[in-house]
């Protein structure tokens, strides 16, 4: 059963206001886990309309680096994040964000993003 | 029983020099996660020479974004954090180091940096 966290603007506004946007383009590092396996799926960035977004809505949103934009994950393949639970880091300059996936997190089509150990690693960069 | 990931010179300069420093001060994001509780640990950046560092001697080095330097976890606490794998991502600026903590992870003394949730994190930013 799918638990979607929430929360009001209000209290969004709140959390948003106080992290520390200290990483690059004024965001925040987000680690995005599943819920129920523990497994770390993808690594992204937020900015603080993407805070507020992510925790009004309960669907994973990311400010894209590449990009330059606001990101809803999932808004063009389908496999939308649905958030389940936030953890704040002790200064506050990364969140864990717990999600249950709606299908893979990787553009690649794998279940996560880190998907390579360190012999695929070395092979694949050989090629 | 620790097994401790210990590369060769050679091993770790081929993932190295593969990995895409495009974050803050030429780093990579590293997530570090307990290989036997799957808790995340801790969120930090690697330079080339924290990366290799971390594979040769099998301790978690990182790049100090704050203090502008090399930094192994631990170095004045003791509690220093053993390697035991690595994942790498999709673009290859992000990885998962998977460890073996030897102490709490967290400069507060909690075993994750990630203790807080939302509603500890509202209470605690409205005092």
């Amino acid at each position: 059963m799918v638990k979607t966290l929430r929360l009001s603007l209000d209290e969004a506004n709140r959390i948003a206001e106080s992290l520390n946007y200290r990483h690059e383009y004024n965001t925040i590092i987000a680690v995005v886990q599943d819920v129920e396996t523990k497994e770390i799926l993808m690594v992204g960035n937020m900015n603080k309309e993407a805070v507020i977004k992510t925790l009004t809505t309960g669907y994973l949103h990311l400010w894209s680096l590449s990009r330059n934009k606001l990101w809803k994950k999932g808004e063009t393949s389908g496999n939308f994040q649905i958030v389940e639970d936030i953890k704040i880091d002790c200064d506050a300059d990364a969140v864990i964000i717990k999600v249950k996936p709606l299908g893979p997190a990787c553009h690649t089509g794998n279940y996560s993003c880190f998907y390579r150990g360190y012999n695929d690693f070395i092979n694949s960069a050989r090629m």
